[in-house]
């Protein structure tokens, strides 16, 4: 420690302004970012710049490094090796308390779900089957699509007022904080309670969406909350789980809190684990895998467990999801090698339909952001995406003829005979006038011959448009079973007409086969997620034996969609302008060094000597902490008495830390010194400005930084390297291209 | 590039003699390492020092770090977009080979073993039920021994006496390798082939050991020949894939090799990404992941292909792996809220069982090391052994009076009826007188009142001590097996007795329910593996209902187990001295600096300029190969031509290069000048020398280093922290302990 008092870089400028290379003065002027982030959440276009070609300035980064300076070295050093068993322990029972809450969650949304879906169909039967002989459906008709409405705008309207960021399934903004952007708001205890109050609107309303992507959100912010000990919405700090206040901890819980609720939407704890892997971890750690799992298997457990209740089957532990594929046994699950490439070909219709599902969400988000952008006209969207989903439905069971018998065991829950004969119901009805779950289990289950090609056909091609048209609505809202829906219906249609006109098709063309490769390949093509779909696919089907097809389906659809447009979530991100840094730098990007990529100049704070070294790297908010306590070096009367700053104090103001204007610096004060030594990080990364834009990125990605200082040769700072100077970096058609930044 | 010509540091001797201190001259004596392990591979007892808290000096690091030199860069620089495609499309080609060799070797293995124990049981079978009546059984006895014995030399003696490493199951070895220790002939052809014949020939003979852990090495050795397109040992070159040859790839085409390995072996892709991830991964990367994930889906498929096709039933792909623990349907697996307390009492008894068994296992290793060091010492130890499991397993058959009723499908393969009535068999006979395998599979599955008892008891008793006398032997055998035969039997015998002491129990006490949890408690008390074991068995079981409570229970068995001693592999690792990193520093080492940690003095190689500051790093290797190749800048005659030097000299040298000595350097020579600016890497990464050991090591793993130099504040070069400095500190009883450094 001979030698560190003598240039401190402040960072947290660059990482604001990126490149754009503003000197931005100390201690003013510098939060105007974060004001107008403030003011541009409410209305929620200015969110979403119009061009994709930009990176929006508004983004902080989390920082997964620790910051090491003397405060946190004290602190470490003297603990005891009991008092970090002791934390591994709380580490431990923190995610236990995640997977449970999580669990409890999903349960909770389930369970209201079905009752109150229960209570909607129910009348609207009983009102079909009272107008269906005497006339005037037209009045069932409206009821219908009032009650959706009316459902819908509820949903809508605490979204769109109340918590914009709620919106959605959830599932890009997670990616985007586990891979290290710092999305205001979304891990907030009220955007919890809109986006579950919300999604049971907008599902029991009829739309075309799922319960199961805001279940990784809800999952994600119950993690933020359980491990911070304290709600600063509710204004109680229960003086527990201090040590986990800081970016690094408390990324490491929302990965668990992502995985348990991806474990309760789909049964699926392995899945959820690669999951939150896939998406956020950048380096792969045993106990924190392992605790992720925990979480996960408590989650899917707890879920089980009361759902169990619930259905007075008490310990009757077989249904660890909200969605339930149902069981494929073995003897109709086996596939021959020869069924192979009749996969694979569905994996490439899936991509295809993907592809074109993004390309139409695309332009459909784009027109929102230009003309949809008011909170009420949001809701009106919403509204009557409703009503629209309602008539459609109607029409399509309306003129439907596709009269089946009913079952023995009547598995159909609200089983609509309308025109058909006694025993008979209608079969359109089965996949419309149901909870999207119900539809899927039953694409996938029924006997050969429950419906017809054409049922199939319509039911394809209009819930392809409207859950094209529904994604992206102002509601709490997931896209997975809306995928799964279409491809399991065009995918049983497959199987149908395999056995048609195959002589012997008849015998291993299980319709119910054909439409879980379909809902593997639509879902892929959509999200184009890879091992932690497929795991999670295998995990729902409760058969390990469809691995390898539903891999190649997978995979296949994936190539196949991303010849043409990028994921669903992926466009989303982009759309929003965040600065994701995806697993490796461009490949061509070797040419570019760190000289290249920097911002500079960097914000150099001086310290008594002159030589111009780098002695340490300290951050914004250290600094705003700093002036809050006043804790100056008189230099005059340099006895006086302050407290001394301890690590509490930043970890109290974590993570809403008071914007400067706040803070009244007085005139006296102004002249004042400030001893940054104990505060700074004294040993920061660094690399030399040669340094080539892949390694940089290497560094920066597994390590988690969210600066990177750029060192001469002489070890004097010319540079600070963050997310956005390497995000701004693409392969685009003409090989690399560079994106603007944007004060958006 | 302006001042990059002033000090070089020289890395490899730090790498060598650790932080010993000793100033070793640049180009001479420095081979002396090297040469000793050369000696030392050949008898296996100097490999192993006695002490554990030792560190051997003699394993180098692999790099997982590119050197990025002007060379490199200028390649990368030079390569296209679609240069890079084709680099990632031959990716997914090794990946895809790898899968499907290693699926083929699984193939050729399980045959041969069919094959040839089904002569064996049949031989020895007819010759028991021979001498049953005429009494003489002891000519059985002697014939089986026999039978065991020879086949065990066999196996003995080519690992003894030709290739030393492809001893045991090869798991360490891996771990080691994925951890970033060079461990030397692992990979190699030799390597494989020996493993291949040991394996066999250990099964075969009726040792208590599987044939699933040696697959993972397998595995690795494919992938580690494939990807580099030539073969040392034949002599090939097939000039392909010459971009491969390099630590960083070679790496992640070993970790997919491990992982087919894992899934040819389980049956369990997914089981094995995740123990690549778990063993090797620092950082995680969606599409190497993603990769592995198609080698191992590749590899179940062709095992499973080709299996089906041995079996004459081609098509039916339900047998994905070497082991099958048989098809737990789902009635029988149900298991309710209040069983979840016995399972964790099972785990616990593994835990202990297992510790028991690592106990028993380091005093033989130990006692091994000492005094069993000669091959025919060896070899005859292992045909000791094989005797002993013999007379062992028929005593307890012969004294056995269990004799159950042979099924109506007589799903026993070779029902010995010895002094049973007809149409009975000698139930102890099921569980030895049968591959382990099936015995596994019979455990689990037979119908409750297979077994009695004492015939479970006794066997657990008597397979526990020989499997764990068994392994360390200088055979080729995996401990999965053994450990899952044991553990199923005490927790088949847990079953039973539940059922016969509770009231209802005989109702849910299903014991094949609980001789899989027995299996999965002991594995998990012996091996300690967390996430990836979990999934492994439960995609062996093809069951995911049993997820929770296996999870359950194998976290219970390693919290237990890791009270009193480390896992097995662990055990062996540090037996073997090696510099093994986990995964985060000791908890209580923040108060160590890299100026404690690192070695020095560094050599350094100056340059034209005086001051020292540090301009790059380059390798022992890189300057093996510069002087083999000559590459002067003459002083006088500085006109003289010589050819460039490209990347394409050093990868042909890769990963073998000369040693030192094979190199004449004249007189005139040594008075010449190198220029190594092209050579060197200009921009290695540097920490300030006040930074932490925890801060040290996490950059370290992160990235896969082999080397971090130390600079001051005015970044000259002070020390260089390789991997044996951080493996050195280790949290012991009293806190964080020292390990010396020793060439062993």
């Amino acid at each position: 420690m001979a030698n560190i008092t003598k240039k401190v870089s402040w960072s947290s400028r660059a990482d604001e302004s990126g490149a754009t290379g503003e000197g931005t003065p100390l201690l003013n002027g510098s939060e105007q970012p974060r004001h107008s982030r403030q003011d541009s959440l409410r209305g929620r276009p200015k969110e979403i710049p119009h061009n994709e070609k930009l990176l929006s300035l508004k983004y902080e980064s989390l920082d997964y490094d620790n910051i090491e300076n003397q405060l946190f070295l004290e602190e470490e050093r003297r603990m005891s090796h009991m008092g970090f068993r002791c934390l591994e322990i709380s580490r431990w029972v923190v995610c236990g308390l995640i997977g449970f809450l999580t669990g409890l969650i999903a349960c909770f949304i389930d369970i209201v779900v079905e009752e109150l879906a229960g209570i909607k169909y129910q009348v609207v039967k009983e009102n079909i089957e009272k107008f269906t002989e005497v006339g005037g459906l037209s009045i069932s008709l409206i009821l219908w699509a009032v009650f959706n409405s009316a459902f819908v705008m509820v949903g809508a309207i605490i979204v769109a007022y109340f918590e914009p960021i709620a919106a959605g399934s959830g599932i890009p903004q997670i990616k985007c904080y586990l891979n290290g952007v710092k999305i205001p708001r979304v891990v907030r205890l009220k955007t919890l309670v809109v986006k579950v109050g919300g999604v049971i609107c907008s599902v029991v309303g009829g739309l075309a969406v799922g319960k199961e992507g805001p279940m990784i959100h809800s999952g994600a912010v119950v993690a933020a909350g359980v491990s911070q000990g304290r709600s600063t919405s509710l204004k109680r700090d229960f003086k527990i789980f201090e040590y986990f206040r800081r970016d690094t901890e408390k990324r490491d819980f929302v990965s668990a809190g992502a995985a348990a609720g991806v474990s309760a939407a789909f049964g699926a704890p392995v899945g959820g684990v690669l999951f939150s892997l896939e998406e956020g971890a950048s380096f792969w750690n045993q106990m924190l895998t392992w605790r992720i799992f925990f979480a996960s298997m408590i989650s899917t457990f707890t879920l089980n467990f009361f759902l169990s209740i619930y259905h007075n089957k008490p310990g009757d532990l077989s249904n660890p999801g909200l969605i339930n594929f149902g069981r494929f046994e073995t003897e109709s699950v086996a596939y021959n090698l020869y069924e192979i490439p009749l996969f694979i070909a569905m994996g490439a219709i899936g991509g295809l339909l993907g592809a074109l599902f993004n390309v139409l969400n695309y332009w459909l988000t784009i027109f929102r952001i230009r003309y949809v952008h008011r909170p009420c006209l949001q809701v009106m969207e919403a509204m009557l995406v409703a009503a629209v989903t309602a008539t459609v439905s109607f029409t399509m069971i309306y003129f439907s003829n596709d009269c089946q018998p009913l079952g023995p065991d009547h598995t159909e829950e609200y089983p609509l005979q309308l025109f058909c004969a006694d025993g008979e119901y209608n079969s359109m009805a089965t996949a419309f006038f149901n909870t999207p779950e119900r539809s899927v289990r039953s694409l996938f289950h029924n006997q050969p011959g429950t419906y017809n090609p054409l049922t199939l056909g319509l039911f394809t091609l209009t819930y392809f448009f409207l859950a094209c048209w529904t994604y992206g609505l102002a509601v709490s809202a997931g896209v997975f079973i809306p995928s799964l829906l279409i491809g399991a219906a065009w995918g049983r249609l497959f199987g149908i007409l395999l056995a048609s006109i195959t002589t012997t098709g008849s015998t291993w063309a299980v319709p119910g086969k054909y439409a879980l490769m379909g809902a593997a390949a639509q879902l892929g093509g959509i999200v184009r997620m890879t091992l932690s779909l497929t795991v999670i696919m295998v995990e729902a089907t409760g058969n390990i034996t469809y691995g390898l097809p539903i891999m190649l389906v997978l995979m296949t659809s994936k190539i196949v969609g991303d010849y043409f447009v990028e994921g669903l979530y992926d466009i989303h991100i982009k759309l929003q302008s965040v600065p994701f840094l995806h697993w490796e730098a461009p490949a061509t990007s070797h040419w570019l060094t760190a000289r290249e990529v920097m911002s500079s100049p960097v914000t150099c704070l001086n310290r008594i000597e002159k030589p111009a070294k780098l002695c340490g790297l300290i951050l914004r908010s250290q600094l705003i902490v700093l002036l809050k306590h006043k804790v100056f070096v008189e230099l005059a009367r340099s006895r006086l008495t302050h407290r001394k700053l301890q690590l509490k104090d930043f970890r109290d103001a974590y993570p809403r830390f008071p914007p400067i204007q706040s803070i009244h610096v007085s005139q006296d004060e102004r002249e004042c010194m400030m001893d940054l030594m104990e505060f700074m990080n004294a040993t920061p990364y660094t690399v030399p400005q040669e340094t080539s834009l892949p390694r940089v990125f290497k560094l920066f990605r597994a390590l988690g930084l969210r600066h990177l200082v750029v060192v001469d040769d002489e070890n004097r700072v010319v540079g600070l390297v963050t997310r956005k100077d390497l995000a701004r970096y693409h392969l685009g058609k003409h090989g690399l291209e560079e994106l603007q930044l944007a004060q958006t």
